[in-house]
């Protein structure tokens, strides 16, 4: 049996794990991220490689990582939180541990572990939408991971959704994450909490008696509990992930869209308003088949299972 | 040397040729299309094959045409301008006139053409928008003309690009075609000239005192010319068609975005704030490669000389 490692680098914690070619975890372990340079998380890396070889032999390792990655899929030309700028990762990390290294953007190795894995498995035209603090993500096209020419392609949280709209951390404005994401429940919830105080009185009650105090659990926690307020929030997310998906269903007909990440926990309270709006909002409605809008299936661990997968079919 | 017929079937006439291995229009013809009924548009399709074959060997014909086409290349599941709905155009066609078929999206067949032989040639990751009275939109990914899972992809027209926007004849509103194509520039046009006489003047003049008499070819030429009102009319269509290169570059990552349709005659005119606005407007710029914009190379010919290549390499 060949076993692979796989690494999911994100802004707060390193996470990593022996993998099989059935795509089952069989041991893991993390860190948190060291913040100060490139070089420490390497080492970092590196120490979670030598940690995990010590029982198993590994043919190669998979990273994965978020920020935009090259068409060689060596080198992260941006990652926004990882201060890294033209970070030749994949040789930096292959000269310390003296194994084949594969780097992969984080949300396409989350794809690809739903394609061969998870909810998309046998889908060949897969597109996943992992929807976390900001949106990931990943497509698979024709049975192969899409990378695009350069090797950022895929980065469907900013489409422009809204002129003019919100501002965005890529330094745009009105892009599809800054509608349809935790911080997009967050902006509702909050929102609701201030103005509309009586409405929003639970929610409130949830931030401590501050509209800031209210985190992106919490909303998910009083919807599931029925509470109005945070429902309408979710209505409002979901109305917008079904918007974006109907713009990617233009372009990309996929067969499958899989939606992942922490909102996406909520279930059907995020799904059933995403489907009516897809469903509404899809050009030629009515005269196409229409995808299937599933929950991703294979949780936080998507992004490490993928890069190991990833690494072995390299 | 084999050689095959392409036949672009419009809203308004079939235009037909035969095509070599180089993608050289040998001979061509062309007929108004019919309105009345499916039939009368295969006996057309029939009637200028039976006449192109009369002095060229023909191996197979490719169709390209204005709608929806199922993943077989068979069916036409929608085509809102010429009437068909679930019509097995290839079978019914192929039966008349005895020869092998192959049915496509006319926007398709032209991305097809000018990857072939025309502004994208070489370039395996090509993204092909038609600005005519609306966006047709092609793509060829990893050096493969780029269908979906059900064969309807590359609807870029019809992404949304303006919340509850202008009405679409898709059904839809705030279609990316509502804001940036011949009918766009009309609106643009013809409100000026409405609206700010003095400003628009010569735009009204153009249209014989009336903002409605204005058409598009008048527009462009009074561009050319350099009054203001019209330049400022393919500015604002041109930030459109840079906004939307953004969107579809945040997912595709292309190499290469070749521009064609008959506001596309217009040149720099068009492209040059197009260019000012992706390079603005995409996320991430300044951490990535751009891809380039160029005109499209094959004209109206595109759609015709893209299907017979698809028929001869089908």
């Amino acid at each position: 049996m060949t076993l692979t490692i796989g690494i999911d680098v994100g802004g707060t914690k390193v996470a990593a794990g022996v993998v099989d070619e059935d795509g089952s975890v069989l041991v893991s372990t993390r860190r948190p991220t060291p913040s100060a340079s490139p070089e420490h998380v390497e080492e970092t890396i590196a120490a979670v490689v030598t940690e995990l070889r010590r029982d198993h032999e590994i043919e190669a390792v998979g990273i994965g990582a978020a920020g935009f990655i090259d068409d060689q899929r060596a080198t992260v030309l941006f990652a926004p939180n990882l201060v890294w700028r033209n970070e030749p990762l994949r040789d930096d990390v292959a000269k310390r541990i003296g194994l084949p290294v594969v780097v992969e953007n984080d949300a396409n190795a989350a794809a690809w572990a739903e394609y061969r894995f998870g909810a998309g498995m046998g889908e060949d035209y897969l597109v996943c939408v992992t929807v976390g603090t900001g949106i990931g993500g990943g497509m698979v096209l024709n049975g192969s991971l899409y990378r695009g020419r350069f090797g950022i392609g895929a980065e469907f949280g900013h489409m422009q959704v809204v002129p003019d709209g919100r501002r965005c951390g890529c330094g745009q404005r009105g892009c599809w994450e800054q509608y349809c994401s935790g911080r997009a429940l967050l902006h509702e919830a909050r929102e609701i909490a201030d103005v509309q105080k009586e409405y929003g009185a639970r929610l409130l009650a949830l931030g401590g008696g501050e509209p800031e105090g209210i985190e992106a659990r919490e909303v998910t926690q009083a919807a599931i509990e029925g509470d109005r307020a945070a429902l309408d929030c979710f209505d409002e997310i979901g109305m917008w992930l079904g918007q974006g998906l109907a713009d990617l269903a233009a372009s990309l007909d996929p067969g499958v869209f899989v939606i992942g990440g922490g909102v996406a926990d909520a279930g059907k309270l995020l799904l059933e308003p995403a489907q009516r709006a897809y469903a509404e909002r899809l050009t030629g409605t009515g005269h196409r088949p229409l995808a299937e809008i599933r929950l991703a299936r294979l949780g936080n661990e998507a992004g490490l299972v993928g890069a190991a997968d990833l690494a072995r079919t390299r």
